[in-house]
């Protein structure tokens, strides 16, 4: 998912593989395994000792164990190390993968081994549940997620946050998602913006790490639009622009923008091929529970190659808003 | 590269990795790990579970070893037995990757493997080298060639044969490359055509993976323009085709003109890659021989994320002709 939304939008992407599984793990069932913490370090050796570590960013994502999550941060201080005299050469998006909707699907060791890491980073991707996890403060309203927000930039020296799908109880009768984002000033202190969505009700699996590929690309972009900002520590914008003016919140609607057309597209199509099954077969639903799960998933698959264009040349419906 | 050549094209694909490696083996030096065969059975058992191998053709690549190239032979033949009853619903392409300019670089026991299974194959893409050690003819100007073929389509009662890159004594100022193609007629006669192309001066890595996945698009889409064909057991043309009027000419001409162009943009940066680099070091020119190579490796990876438009829009100058 990763990997090919950041190479149809331009990028040269070297895609350090973590796990080697027949499928997402949303099926509910996967064969494959797992790549060893040290053939994480051996290929990122390799890579070293021909010359192909030039890198510009770094996306991390779903790590399946501690001694994995520290494999890929080792990679990223030496990067990072190596740009320490170039201020803004090196950029690192972390995406502490370990939850959703209130459970672990890591193993417990994962979570400090994130926590020791992500002061290192330059923008962290947490979910609702991840935020929670990192900041230790339950999120039930928006002042509360905005006290999580604000902790975690003290906490941690993060600069960048976007907090990625955050849903309280409805008020009214669409259900909503909330992104909620902040590039901290110099003091420290968070410029909180927000966008609100309309969720689609269906379960995608890596929409995650679509946002994540999405947001480096146009984070990227919103920043060199700034002169001189790619050169400064971490892109921090100086401390005059406004929360809603932020490259971050530029960046996270124009993601959301792609994101929402290629899932209302996906949902369509989905919702076609799950009727047109059940014309197939007796009775006219299929009756064994697992296999309509795994029928289900295959349906609901982000339909991502032929919406490229949707990628491309997103039309941004939702603007960021002060929180 | 296969993989996101497919994609870019509009192909869902499922890639299943052979090797999990830090770089192509171009560069004389990798590390990593070889994906071994017992796993690669794994993932395959893994998509069956889920219902996750309802594949319409299979692209059959890398191998490092006979137990590997086995492991894929049950799953073509697997996915082929499944397809039995609907003739032309499953199609696979065999790139049967031994070596190349006289040097095997697979283990020995790769040969008779591929030898063993290529029967049961729809398309293989043998180049110069793998088409003489596969068909035990040694192929030293145009006439050995369409023997090689003819062996190979009588041997192995192959539907389909392109060899990709034959380099015959040049004849005149510009060195040139033959590409040559067979679809057998219903006596399991072949119908050769050629097409032939500038050679550019480079040693290009990849483009071997880039034109098998090249073919398969535009292979099928070739066959979907005639009428019924697709129905066809292994889409071969009615014998009143003409060898330069065949699907896999048309499919094969188009695929040359992206790679052409491709190839030609990616020569223009790579030498202007080098010269920048030479002009940043002391005596404007590289002495150790190592380093020079690893980073000519580099200047010279295939440029294809950012010219998507000529797989996309291929403009064909180079046209089939009877050989």
């Amino acid at each position: 998912m990763a990997g090919f939304v950041m190479q149809s939008l331009g990028c040269e992407v070297a895609a350090l593989n973590t796990v080697n599984f027949s499928n997402h793990l949303g099926y509910g069932q996967a064969r494959g395994t797992k790549v060893a913490a040290a053939e994480i370090n051996d290929l990122y050796e390799g890579l070293k000792e021909s010359y192909l570590d030039d890198f510009n960013m770094m996306l991390s994502g779903y790590l399946p164990g501690a001694a994995s999550v520290e494999a890929m941060g080792a990679i990223a201080r030496d990067l990072k190390g190596k740009a320490a005299t170039k201020p803004g050469s090196f950029f690192w998006i972390l995406d502490p993968v370990m939850g959703d909707n209130g459970k672990l699907y890591v193993e417990e060791d994962v979570v400090p081994a994130y926590k020791n890491l992500i002061k290192d980073a330059d923008l962290i991707l947490p979910n609702q549940f991840e935020a929670e996890t990192l900041s230790g403060v339950k999120i039930v309203d928006m002042d509360t997620l905005k006290q999580a927000v604000t902790t975690l930039h003290e906490r941690y020296r993060i600069p960048h946050i976007v907090v990625t799908s955050v849903s309280f109880p409805a008020s009214g009768a669409e259900r909503r998602l909330s992104i909620v984002g902040s590039t901290c000033t110099s003091a420290a202190t968070p410029r909180i913006f927000g966008v609100s969505v309309p969720a689609i009700d269906c379960f995608f699996s890596g929409t995650g790490d679509m946002f994540a590929a999405l947001l480096l690309v146009r984070f990227r972009e919103a920043v060199s639009e700034t002169p001189g900002l790619m050169d400064k520590e971490a892109w921090v914008s100086g401390d005059e622009v406004e929360a809603t003016e932020l490259p971050l919140a530029r960046a996270t609607e124009k993601v959301l923008a792609s994101m929402h057309e290629v899932l209302t597209r996906t949902k369509v199509q989905r919702d076609e091929e799950i009727a047109r099954y059940h014309a197939t077969i007796e009775g006219g639903k299929e009756k064994d529970e697992k296999r309509l799960h795994l029928l289900v998933s295959k349906a609901s698959e982000v339909r991502l190659v032929r919406n490229v264009d949707c990628l491309k040349n997103p039309v941004v419906q939702f603007k960021a808003g002060r929180v």
